[in-house]
């Protein structure tokens, strides 16, 4: 299993959103000191969770990619134990994804 | 129709959830910065969007009550055209919950 | 307070949606009998789930535009209580809007 | 690659919850038939949605150990086209997944 986690390579471009995630709330707290209309704040929320959505399919979209590598890695080298914990694994990430439906 | 938007009376409340969205917000870009593992960030991303979701149907409802006040207010006046408004706010609304729901 | 649920007037047109609902969720039955490719069957219960989204939207704007006039109404002939049960209304909507949300 | 999709082992599983989805519909059109109250109807409906998540939770986790299990096996053989295969499947399965969080 390699050291960093499967989302390492693209860190600098989940900074970069996050970042504009967090300056998107901040422009929500604005709107409410400024009494912005409320359809139009709720416009706005469905556009931060829309930006929070697209970077957890990106993660589980790297930790899979990563667990798959990591699996096939282990096989090439004859690890037996390599497959179980891919599945383990697998099945994290689907607990994880239904917290996200729920959330 | 009153000056203020429907969550006016709230906002203190809704200023300080925000807050703490945007605390959470910093607190994902720490954890992709520590490299922490993938569940446990979107174990985070989750709660955030809760969070959200929360925010969001809480101006729903002010904005709705709002509203309705509204309307009764027009109707007690005899304000013919406070029903028609009061409808096609509500038509608004929906579209708000629409986005909500697929964002 | 009028006898009829909100969504009276539309009834044929959800009971037509839901049948087309229910004929889908047989179509996943068949898919699923024929092996058909997992992808394949994810991408038709997105669309089940949008369906059902929609029906659920149209209900909650029929129910509350129920609400407005049974207060509108109320109001106008002077019915104090109408308030305080279109506000009732409002809430309990925004529950099941909440439901929705999280489901 | 096996010729079987990855719920394959699951199928009657799978089946008989469709068949109990399929029964909540038409339960939600004898809802609409007799004018039962528009939140107990939308109760139901968030339920019929839970149940339909909870089945693509299931394809997805079923899918996706389905896809790391061919990219083992075919490591294990010296397949060198099993990984891209199998990262090419992972990012299908993404996108899937992001259809479900819209829908």
């Amino acid at each position: 299993m390699s050291e960093h986690p499967g989302y390492h390579d693209h860190r600098d471009d989940y900074l970069k959103r996050l970042r504009r995630i967090e300056g998107q709330v901040r422009g929500l707290q604005r709107m409410v000191t400024d009494d912005v209309y409320c359809i139009d704040i709720l416009t706005q929320v469905s556009a931060v969770k829309s930006a929070l959505q697209s970077v957890s399919v990106g993660l589980v979209q790297d930790h899979l990619g990563h667990c798959v590598q990591d699996a096939v890695t282990g096989a090439a080298e004859g690890d037996e134990a390599g497959r179980a914990r891919a599945e383990a694994k697998v099945a994290e990430a689907s607990a994880a994804i239904t917290r996200l439906l729920k959330s």
